[in-house]
């Protein structure tokens, strides 16, 4: 009998397949018994009629729990009031295990009972459908820069020093070196890429000890980091826009019933097109004030006035040319205005948040080595990224996208814990 | 005018292009200076004459020294003879940054002073060539996977527990919780993975604290470990040898320039063709003996071993069912013969050795049960584990592939620290 897959059944109508998976649900009525089916690429309803099968199977379908795993032979039906579309009338069913009682039920549960079974909570629809939505966007991510020219370029994790501050680095014995930090950036590594490669990526899991407890901060999350070479702060906009109208749109034209499940606004993604709004820190901080927030000029945005600035669009917004002081040392100084720096950070629409940060780099050299001690940073530490101010040193820009903020934001879900498959954070380290 | 790349520079042949890099070589002969450009997708000589020119530019051209960034503007010529095919006949000259002095020149240097200085090494012809290889392989791996139903599933890097063993772990603090352990492996994640989506793929970053300095030893590299719900050992072995010839194919497809600047013997690699020999671990040991090495049956293979079995094939083999004592607590017991575990090696072939570690996993909540007693591993942290032979049990297996092995092998090079950006090893954490 030929095994197929439940998101395949579209193509077998008709025909005799079989499927493996688990039990998601059932009914039963007299003769019938109705099985809906799990097999990690959909669902399916599965009628097993006591006359089609032997007395055994129709007892063994009658008394499955949830999540025992069993397979099944039957015809395919394309039925619309199912859930999928399309049915299976059982001809042969074989139990694989029964399974214990088990502890996620159709009733509420809260968070922490949830996440202690995170390896049985993924196979819940909603966790289910956020997760091959995750798998979208990376997916997209590649794509994007593979056809674009860009190499990808893996950052190291242990590193010697710290991009962004000492306070919230973890750190690990490393041998007769001392300690290694994890990084929290691949960035300056990415730097060394694009001088090598032209345009590079550094995609992978970064680190952060920020004692912090909101709906926004992992202790691990994935980040993807292009760097281009020859690439002023348009460019970078240009690049940032056009990579992140992509994303969403790979995420609507092949995960749309993923993001019917989770009961997402789809014409909110819908308006996520080109261009986006371009406004500068000062601009930012217009709309602050206007909205009546306490908020002092030459500070970082906080959530709230995130959100105020970013729910006066449709779309993503780009806030670029910042106070140098907010911003981090490798920032490139403003030509037109030397108390800024040409940042730009991306917030998400719908009052999401901050989604990319980036900048154009400083390509001078004594300028860099002026801010390194400005920030008292230790000077021999960067010796080597200096280095690539010193032989040949060009114009360059890059940026850093946070892959659960944007899976957040695109399946419209409030807490970042959903979006990875065992979330790190401050007090969850389990399983 | 147009800027362009030097690896596009075959579809604007006769066109007046615009190319931005740094300056890799240059000789000068009177009226002529021959500038070759690297500028991250290839080299190109740019041919300055000097009635083309203003004369501060021909001196400028004269004067740029190794790694100097620079832009070149002139016409495309094929030319067969010219490195990569092409030259430019440039028409105009623009210095962006003249270099100091450039650390690495073409003598030879030893390997302690490149590792130190590997922000700058990447910029070299074989290192650039691993490198771009190193981005096809991992490409090619995700593209198999997310062409067969595969969902991406990324393992959590901090875990409260080890897969392997307690001695080669890197620790960190993780605030009120005590330790976490950077991940040796993703697999038992990826199990829980499997029962949710069918069939998935771990690919990160993974940790091994080994005192070991071996040409095959990194303390950070990556691994891709899928892992598939109802799949038996045989499956596992299709799957296996069609996942590497894939990404051979795909290499001699699309980095056949690559393999050249590393002078790989390419019919090696075009060996690599399915089906690939299985023999079990008795038939290993019997060419192991056959060739009279000291190998006492029972114990796992040592590189000279596993060189040893690898040498009788022209294509990778597959070692499988093992004693097992040698394999790990989480392996499926035979059926026919319980002192055997179903699980798989692959060894590369030329002699590279293990790149792959496979098995069917122990299904059976007993018998793991038992296994874990055995073994004496803390139950109570694998009690989330054997929830997965709790609630809806199958038959599954799954295999992790070593990314940095692999590339070594395919690119024909000895030791893995030069198949990633910046590789850690005991000793080595920086740049």
């Amino acid at each position: 009998m030929k095994q197929t897959t439940i998101s395949d059944l579209k193509n077998h109508v008709g025909e005799t397949v079989t499927l493996k998976g688990w039990l998601y649900n059932s009914r039963h009525s007299g003769k019938l018994v109705f099985l809906i089916m799990r097999d990690g690429t959909g669902l399916c309803q599965c009628v097993v009629f006591i006359k089609n099968v032997s007395q055994e199977e129709f007892e063994s379908a009658k008394s499955l729990t949830q999540e025992s795993s069993f397979s099944v032979t039957g015809t395919v039906k394309a039925e619309p009031r199912s859930v999928g579309g399309y049915e299976l009338d059982v001809q042969k069913m074989e139990l694989v295990q029964l399974a214990h009682e088990y502890p996620i039920t159709p009733k509420e549960h809260g968070i922490e009972f949830l996440a202690d079974r995170r390896h049985l909570w993924i196979r819940s629809q909603r966790q289910w459908a956020v997760l091959k939505i995750r798998h979208e966007i990376i997916k997209s991510v590649r794509n994007f820069f593979d056809s674009r020219g860009f190499t990808l370029f893996d950052a190291p994790i242990f590193t010697p020093n710290s991009v962004e501050g000492t306070t919230t680095l973890f750190e690990t014995p490393y041998f007769d070196e001392g300690s290694a930090y994890l990084t929290q950036s691949g960035q300056l590594y990415g730097e060394a890429g694009a001088m090598a490669f032209g345009k590079i990526y550094v995609f992978g899991p970064t680190f952060r000890a920020e004692k912090s407890k909101t709906r926004r901060h992992l202790t691990e999350f994935w980040m993807v980091e292009p760097e281009m070479a020859y690439y002023d702060l348009d460019m970078n906009m240009d690049l940032m826009e056009e990579f992140v109208e992509y994303i969403v749109q790979q995420v609507l034209t092949n995960r749309r019933a993923e993001l019917e499940i989770l009961e997402r606004d789809i014409s909110k993604l819908e308006a996520v097109k080109r261009p986006f709004p371009r406004i500068s820190y000062d601009e930012a901080v217009e709309i602050i004030h206007k909205k009546g927030l306490p908020f002092e000029y030459g500070n970082d945005f906080g959530a709230p006035d995130e959100t105020a600035i970013g729910e006066d669009f449709d779309k993503p917004v780009m806030v670029h040319t910042w106070p140098k002081e907010v911003k981090a040392f490798y920032m490139k100084q403003d030509e037109k205005d030397p108390t800024k720096a040409k940042g730009v950070d991306m917030l998400a629409s719908e009052g999401y948040g901050e989604i990319i940060g980036g900048a154009q780099r400083e390509d001078n050299l004594d300028l860099l080595l002026e801010k390194i001690r400005e920030h008292q940073l230790p000077e021999e530490a960067y010796n080597w990224y200096l280095d690539l101010r010193r032989y040949g040193s060009v114009p360059h820009a890059g940026f850093g996208m946070g892959i659960e903020r944007t899976v957040s934001w695109i399946c419209g879900i409030h807490h970042v814990r959903e979006t990875i498959p065992f979330a790190r954070l401050m007090g969850r380290l389990k399983p």
